[in-house]
C-alpha cells in the first residue's frame, strides 16, 4: 500500500472515532469541543500512534482510543495557546480559533473538556498521556517566558522538547505500550527525532510559508519575538539539522523492516510537508 | 477519636502528601501550581476519600494518591473559574487569585497542569476522576450560560449536581473503589446527597456570609446575577432542604456502622459550617 493510499484508509477511521467518542449533545461546550476536534488538521499523533502500533504487530482497534485521545490533548492544547492571555491568535486550521467562535470562557472550558475526556477514553495510557500533557504545559510556559528573550539553541531545544515533543514521542510509544522493552526503547528514539525534526521544520514554516497553505498566521513567532531556528542558525543549517533529525528517526527504525514503512513515511512527510 | 482530632490527623497526611507529589522545581509554572495548590482550603475532597476508605476497611495510604488528585483536580478548576473570563474573582482562600498573582497565561497553564498531574499520580482511578472533571467543566458552562437567566429549581440542581455534586461524588467513591458493589452504591448515594447540601449551603452563604470569613467575596453570586436556593426558594426553605439532604445522607451510611463515624461527621460539618 503507498503512504496516500495508508493515509486515506487510516484519516477516516480516526475522523469517525473522534466524532463517535465525542459526539454532540446539544449542549454549547460539546459544540465548542466539536468545532476545534473536528476542524480537519492532518491527525498526525492518531498516526503516529497506528503506524507505530503496526511496526510491532498491534491490533490498530485497540489502540483506538488511545490515537483519538492524543488528537484531543493536542486539539485541548491548541485552543488553550490562541487564547489571547496566550499566543493570541485568531486563525486555526483556516478558521476563527476556538475563542473567537465560542467567546473566551467556553474555549477555556472546551480545552479542559477535552483534557478531562481524552483520559475517560484511555484510561490505560493514563499515566503516558498526563506526562506527555504536563511536560506539554511546562514547555509553553517556559516558551511564553522565553519572549523577547535572547536565548541559545540549547534552551530553545530544550524548550521544544516538552511543547511539542514529548506529546510527538508519547504518540509513538503509546501505539505499542505492549511491546517489548526494546522494542520501545527504539520507538522512543524515533519519536525524539522526528520531535525534533518537527520543530525545526514549523519554525522554518513560519518565515517561508504564508497564511493561506498554513491554516494560520505565518510569521507568528515574528510577532511574538520568540527564538527560531532560522533565527539562530540561519535557514540552511536549520533545514541540514532538520534532515540530520529525519535521518537519525529513520535509523531507529532498522529493527522494524518493512513493517515500520508508514512511521517512516512519516518522519519524511514531517521534513517535506509544506503545512 | 473526636472528629476534631481525626482531621487534626489526616489534614497535614494531605498537606504533605501535596507538597510531595508537587514539589518545587524552580519554574515559575510549578509556583504558580503550589500557590494554588497548597494556599490551605478545606481538603474537603481528600478528606472524603480517607473516610470513604476507612468506612470499607481500605487502606488509607493506598488512596492516598487519589485524595491528592482530587484536590489537584478541585483546585484546577478554581483556578480556571476565577479567570477574568469566566467568575473573574480576585480573591481566593484569602490570597489574590492566582491570575492576580502570575497572570493569565501562567494560571490558565497552572491549572491544565494540575489537571494533568492529577492522572498521573491516580491513574488507576482515571475513568472516575475523568469523569467527574468533564461533569465539573459542563456544569461551570452551563452555570456561565444561565447568568441572567429566569431559571427554575430543577434546572439549578442540575448545574449544582455537575459542577461540585460530581467531584464531591467521586470523591467519597474513590475512597472506596475495591469495596463490594453494595457498598460502593449506598457510599454513591451518600456522596451524591451530600453534594446537594454543600451547595444548598454555598449558596446560603453567598448571601449570610462576609468576605473575611469566607476568604473570598460574598455576594458573588448576586453580582453575576447566579439562581440560587435562597433566591429560587427563600432562606428558610433553603435550610430545610440541606438539612433534608444531611439526612439521606446519614441514612445511606447505616450499614457501616461506627467505621462510617468521619463520613457522618463531614455531611454534619458540610450543612453547619460557616465558610
Amino acid at each position: 500500500m503507498s503512504f496516500e493510499a495508508w493515509v486515506a484508509v487510516h484519516t477516516p477511521r480516526v475522523n469517525a472515532a473522534l466524532d463517535q467518542l465525542c459526539p454532540a449533545d446539544g449542549s454549547p461546550l460539546r459544540e465548542a469541543m466539536r468545532y476545534s476536534l473536528l476542524a480537519g488538521g492532518k491527525r498526525l499523533r492518531p498516526l503516529l500512534c497506528i503506524a507505530a502500533a503496526e511496526a510491532v504487530g498491534s491490533e490498530i482497534a485497540a489502540v483506538l482510543p488511545a490515537a483519538c485521545a492524543l488528537e484531543m490533548i493536542h486539539t485541548f492544547s491548541l485552543i488553550h495557546d490562541d487564547l489571547p492571555a496566550m499566543d493570541d491568535d485568531d486563525l486555526r486550521r483556516g478558521l476563527p480559533t476556538c475563542h473567537v467562535q465560542y467567546g473566551e470562557a467556553l474555549a477555556i472550558l472546551a480545552g479542559d473538556a477535552l483534557q478531562a475526556l481524552a483520559f475517560e477514553i484511555a484510561p490505560t495510557h493514563a499515566v503516558l498521556l498526563a506526562r506527555a500533557c504536563y511536560q506539554m504545559c511546562a514547555g509553553q510556559a517556559e516558551d511564553l517566558a522565553a519572549e523577547g528573550q535572547d536565548i541559545g539553541l540549547e534552551h530553545l531545544q530544550h524548550i521544544h522538547s516538552r511543547k511539542t515533543g514529548a506529546l510527538l514521542c508519547a504518540s509513538v510509544v503509546s501505539g505499542a505500550l505492549t511491546a517489548p522493552p526494546e522494542a520501545r526503547a527504539a520507538l522512543t528514539h524515533y519519536g525524539e527525532k522526528i520531535g525534533v525534526a518537527f520543530q525545526i521544520v514549523d519554525d522554518i514554516l513560519d518565515v517561508t510559508g504564508d497564511d493561506a497553505t498554513l491554516g494560520k498566521p505565518a510569521g507568528s513567532d515574528l510577532k511574538h519575538d520568540k527564538a527560531t531556528y532560522p533565527k539562530l542558525v540561519g535557514l540552511d543549517e536549520s533545514k541540514r539539522l532538520a534532515r540530520r533529525a529525519e535521518q537519525e528517526a529513520l535509523a531507529a527504525l532498522e529493527p522494524f523492516g518493512t513493517l515500520a514503512e508508514p512511521l517512516r513515511e512519516i518522519a519524511r512527510y514531517i521534513v517535506e510537508r509544506n503545512t
